[in-house]
C-alpha cells in the first residue's frame, strides 16, 4: 500500500495507534495455504473465474503495515540476544551437505539456572522471521519470570535469517535446494539445538516447555509427541493438526469463515457471495481490468481478475481469524468486531451503490482501517513467507473446498490432480498428501493418543476458521483442549476495559473431563480468535482470556512440578 | 569354512541336526558393530596390536552354516508371499530421487480380516535378508493364529532384496548412495507401507502390533514411540536402545562377556586374557602369520594378526549371547552351555599345550561344533550384513571399551577421534554420535517416558552382553521390562525335555511393579540369551521361557483388548 489521504471513509473510532500493532502473524501463514490451494471457482459455469493454481497467494503483510522493522515498541519491550547454531541440512540422511546457520533468540535474564533446574521456554518458530514471532508472543515473555525460565525462540529453517546455501536466493532457487524445507527437519533442528544448548550450559536436567501458535502450534504439538525426551509439554495454540487428508470435511474452513459473516448480517453474506460473479463479469468487459483497478484503488494495473479475487478472498479469511471483540493489530490495525464493521459498510451504502463498490467499502476496513493508504499493492511479502508455498506443495497439503450453499466463496471442490499439477508447474515437485498423517497421525487421534503421550494443551477459539481442523476435545487427562466457544451461558461479566463488555460466563470446569478440564466456554461476543492466548496481555483482555491464560499457567506449572518431582528447587514460582 | 573331516575333537552330544538350526541372527548384527568399533588394543605397550580401524569386521555367518538358502526346513514351516512396495528413498526431503522396491513377506491365512478388526503382527526387519528373520522368529508365527492376526515381515532398506538404485552394487557404491540407510528412514518405510496396506485392505481399524529382536527390537520400540498412531504396542526383545553415548559405561558389553566366561572358569578367563599377547608375539615372529594360519586351520594365509584377533574376539561375544542351557543353532550349531564347553576344552588340554593351541581348541566349539570343517574362512557375509558397517559409522555409534581388570579382551579405551577418522577413511562420512539419543532419547529414559508412551515390552536375559545397554526396569505400568536374571530362588522345576533340568523359580510377579509386572527372574542356569523369546518354541524350552512367552501373549492380548474397547469383535482368542 502507499500512504496518502484516506480513500476509504474512516471509522470514527480513534483508539488505534501504530504502537498497538502487534501479533496475529501465523494466521497469515495458514491462510496462505488455503488460498494457495483452493482459489475457488465461481458457480457461473459458462463464465468461470479460471481456477488459476497459484502458490503466489496474495500477501497480506504490507511493507507499510507491521513489518518487524517497524515494530520498535515491541522490540524495546522484549530483550533478547540473537545467536546462530550450525545445523545439518538433512538430519535424516548422511549426504555431505553444507550446514546452515539457524538463528535463535535467547533471554536468560530470569532463568533460575541449571542448578535450580530453571525451565526453558521454547517457542517453535513458524514460517517467518523469528523476531516477528518473538515480539508478538507476549504470553511467553510475561510468564517466563514467574517460572524462572529461559526464553528461546529458534527460527524455522528457510525463513528469516536461517537460510541454507548462503543466501535466500540460493535456498529458494529450485526444488533441489528447497528440498529440505520440511516440518520434520525443522523439529529435528529444534531438538538438536536445545540438546546442544543444554549440554553447553550443563542444563540437561532443566525441563523444556514448548509453545507455538498456528503452524508453530502444530510444530509444538508434534514435537512433544515425537521428542518427549526433549520437552515435557506443549502449549499448541490454534494448531490445525487435523486439517489434512479427509480427517475433517474440506468445506470446514470456508464454512466457518462464511458463518462468521452470516451471523453478523445475512445481506452482507449474500453481497459477498454475489460479488464473485460481478467481479468476473466486470473483468471480462473491455477495459474491465482497468475499471477494477480504479474501483479497488490498486496502485498497479490489475493483470487478472483472479489476483483481485485472491486479495479479497484472503481478507475475509483473516477477518474471521481476527474477529476479536476489541481493537487489535498484528498485520493490520483493526477495530473491535471487525466483521461487524465490514458488514456495516457493505450493508450501509446508499441505494445505487454497485456490489463491487460495496465490497471495496467493506474490505477497506481490513486493508485500510487507519485510512493511511490511497492505493493498494496486491503482492507484498515483508516477512518472507514464500517458503510456505513450497511447504503447501510438498507435505502441508490441506484439502479445502467451498460448498455451494454454506459458503460465501465461489463453489469449489478440491481437486487433488489439478493441485498436484500446479505444484509440478510451480516447483517441479510432487506433493505427498498422505505423508503428514503417516508421520504425525491425525486419523482417529483420540484412539491413538488416549493411552499415549501427555502434557499437550490445544487451545482454540471456535470462531477461528482454523479451529475446524484443530483438536477440540480432551484426548486424555493430560492432552487437553481449551476451547473458546459460543454457548448459552447466563452470567454477564465485564471486561477490564470500561468501554467494552461481554455477556458471558466461564463454564469451566465442566463435567465432561476426567481431569477437571474441559472446553473453556463462554457466551457469544467472546471471540475465540487465532492464538489470542499467546498475545501479550492488555488491559482490554476479557475475563475469559485472563482465565484461559491462568489455566495454561496452572497446567504448565503442573508439568514442571511433576518433572521436578520430590526434589523441588529453591526458587519459588 | 570348508567341509571335511573333523579337525576339532567332537562333543559326545549328538542331538544337533541341521534341521535344528535356526534363529539368533540379529545377534550378529549388533556384535558386528562392537567389533567394528573397538578392536581392542592389548596391554603390552611396546608391542601393541595396532588398533586397525575396521568396519570390515569379521563375518560369522559362514556360507556353509546357516544361510537362508539352506534353511529349507524352516522355509517349509512358515508360509508367506513375497511382495514389493515402492518407497520414497528420502521420506524427509523432497529431492527427486528414484523410488526403490521394499520387499515384504505376508501371510493372511489366519487373519480375521478387516470387519472383525483382525490384528496385524509386524516384525521390524533388521539389517539382513528378511527371510532369514522370518524363519527364525517362530514366536510371531506361532501366536498369530491365536489372535487371528496377519503376519507381516517388511525388509529393512538396503538389505536383502530391498536395495535402492537398482542393485546392491549401486546402492553400496559410496557415501552418497548409502546416505539414506538410516533407522529413521527404515521406520518411515514401515509406517508408509503399513498405512498403505491397511488402506488397500480397508483395514484401517485393525490394530498393528510390532515385534523385533536386537536391532529389530530397537526399531520396534522406537516405532511404537514415534508412530503410536500406527502401532498399538511393541515387543522389543534384546534391544539395546541405551547402548549410545554415555548412557551406560562403555565397558559394559565386554565386561558382561568376560564375566560369562569367568563364572565358568577363572583359568579359562585368564587363558583368553593372556592369549592376545601370545597372538601378538607369534604374529611378530618371522613366518608368524604362516604359523598362526596353521595353528588356527585357516583356509587362506593370514594377512594380519588383527584379522585373527577379530575372529576370536567376535566368537567370544557370540558365545556369551547364545549361552543357552540347551543345544541351539542359528548361525552356528552349538551344544548347551557352550561357554562351559569352550572352557572345558581350553582348561582340559594336556600340559605343554600352548596358549594359542588351547584357544583354537576352545574356539572350535563355536566355529566347528559339528566337526564338518577342516579349515576356516575369516571373512564371510552370506546374509548381506555389510550395511551395518555404514550404520555403525553414521548414527549407530555405540562406544565400547575394554577394561584392564574386568575384561578378558585387550584393554581398550574407546576413542571417538580415531573412530571418526576410521569412518572417514572407510566411507567418507562423519558419524553423528549424539544423533540417536537426540532423535530417540535414552538419557534418563525413565523420567522421559514414565508419563509418556505405553505398551512396550523390553525383554532381556542378563547373561546376554547386550542386556547391559537395554531397558531392564519397568518404566511405567505399560512400558515394562521382562528380565531373565540370576537370583536366589528356591523352587526347582523341570524343563519339558527329560534330559535337562533347571533349578529355578519364577519370581514373577514381584512387588516392585505397579502393574503387577516386574522382572521375570529365575535362578542361574536359566540362561537369558539374546532374544530367545522370539525363537520358535521347542520341547526343550525351560519353564521360565514358556512362562515368559505366556506373559508376552497376555500383555499383547491386553493391548488389543484395550484397543478394541467395548466393541469386541466376533472372533475369540
Amino acid at each position: 500500500m502507499s500512504t496518502a489521504a484516506t480513500p476509504a471513509s474512516h471509522n470514527s473510532q480513534q483508539c488505534l495507534t501504530m504502537a498497538d500493532l502487534s501479533f496475529l502473524f501465523a494466521i497469515i501463514i495458514l491462510t496462505i495455504t488455503s488460498t494457495a490451494i483452493i482459489f475457488p471457482t465461481p458457480i457461473l459455469a459458462s463464465q468461470q473465474l479460471n481456477h488459476q493454481f497459484s502458490n503466489r497467494a496474495p500477501r497480506f503483510l504490507s511493507k507499510h503495515s507491521n513489518s518487524i522493522k517497524t515494530q520498535e515498541e515491541e522490540q524495546k519491550r522484549y530483550k533478547y540476544e540473537s545467536k546462530y547454531f550450525y545445523q545439518q541440512l538433512d538430519h535424516f540422511s548422511f549426504l555431505n551437505l553444507p550446514k546452515f546457520p539457524q538463528r535463535y533468540l535467547i533471554n536468560t535474564d530470569h532463568w533460575a539456572g541449571p542448578e535450580r533446574r530453571g525451565p526453558i521456554f521454547l517457542y517453535c518458530g513458524n514460517e517467518g522471521d523469528i523476531e516477528w514471532f518473538a515480539v508478538n508472543t507476549g504470553f511467553v515473555w510475561e510468564i517466563a519470570p514467574l517460572f524462572g525460565a529461559m526464553v528461546l525462540f529458534p527460527e524455522h529453517r528457510y525463513y528469516g535469517e536461517s537460510v541454507p546455501f548462503g543466501s535466500r536466493e540460493e535456498a529458494y532457487k529450485n526444488a533441489s535446494t528447497l528440498s529440505y524445507l520440511t516440518a520434520e527437519q525443522a523439529l529435528a533442528d529444534f531438538a538438536v539445538l536445545i540438546t546442544d544448548l543444554k549440554r553447553n550450559l550443563s542444563a540437561q536436567a532443566c525441563p523444556v516447555v514448548l509453545f507455538g501458535g498456528s503452524y508453530g502450534g502444530m510444530l509444538a504439538a508434534w514435537m512433544r509427541l515425537k521428542y518427549p525426551h526433549i520437552a515435557i509439554g506443549a502449549l499448541a495454540s490454534s494448531a490445525p493438526i487435523l486439517q489434512f487428508e479427509d480427517i475433517v470435511p474440506p468445506e470446514t474452513f470456508y464454512n466457518l469463515v462464511s458463518n462468521d459473516f452470516k451471523r453478523e448480517s445475512t445481506s452482507c453474506f449474500n453481497t459477498i457471495k454475489e460479488s464473485w460473479d460481478a467481479l468476473l463479469s466486470e473483468g471480462l468487459k473491455k477495459n474491465g481490468l482497468v475499471q477494477l483497478t480504479k474501483t479497488f484503488h490498486l496502485c498497479r494495473e490489475l493483470k487478472s481478475t483472479e489476483d483481485l479475487a485472491n486479495w479479497l478472498d484472503s481478507a475475509y479469511s483473516y477477518l474471521a481469524m481476527v474477529d476479536y471483540p476489541y481493537p487489535s493489530a498484528f498485520m493490520m490495525p483493526l477495530p473491535g468486531y471487525p466483521i461487524k464493521e465490514v458488514c456495516k459498510r457493505i450493508d450501509g451504502c446508499p441505494n445505487g451503490t454497485t456490489i463491487l463498490e460495496r465490497i471495496f467499502e467493506g474490505i477497506s476496513i481490513y486493508y485500510n482501517y487507519t485510512g493511511e493508504f490511497n492505493c493498494f499493492e496486491l503482492d507484498d511479502d515483508p516477512h518472507g513467507l514464500d517458503g510456505w508455498n513450497w511447504q503447501a506443495c510438498t507435505e502441508m497439503v490441506m484439502p479445502m473446498s467451498s460448498s455451494h450453499d454454506e459458503s460465501m466463496y465461489p463453489t469449489y471442490d478440491f481437486n487433488y490432480s489439478s493441485f498436484q499439477e500446479g505444484c509440478w508447474e510451480e516447483f517441479g515437485v510432487i506433493p505427498r498428501p498422505r505423508w503428514i498423517t503417516t508421520e504425525f497421525g491425525g486419523q482417529d487421534i483420540k484412539t491413538a493418543l488416549e493411552t499415549f503421550g501427555s502434557n499437550i494443551i490445544f487451545s482454540n477459539g471456535l470462531l477461528d476458521p482454523w479451529s475446524g481442523g484443530s483438536v477440540l476435545q480432551n484426548i486424555s487427562e493430560t492432552i487437553v483442549a481449551l476451547v473458546t466457544e459460543e454457548v448459552s451461558c447466563e452470567v454477564t461479566f465485564y471486561a477490564h476495559h470500561i468501554s467494552r463488555f461481554f455477556s458471558s460466563r466461564s463454564c469451566w470446569p465442566s463435567s465432561s473431563s476426567t481431569a477437571g478440564l474441559s472446553r473453556y466456554c463462554h457466551r457469544k461476543n467472546a471471540r475465540g480468535a487465532h492464538h489470542l492466548d499467546l498475545r501479550p496481555s492488555t488491559p482490554e483482555d476479557p475475563d475469559w482470556l485472563v482465565e484461559q491464560r491462568e489455566t495454561e499457567v496452572k497446567l504448565i506449572k503442573g508439568w514442571i512440578d511433576d518433572y521436578l518431582g520430590e526434589k523441588k528447587t529453591a526458587f519459588s514460582m
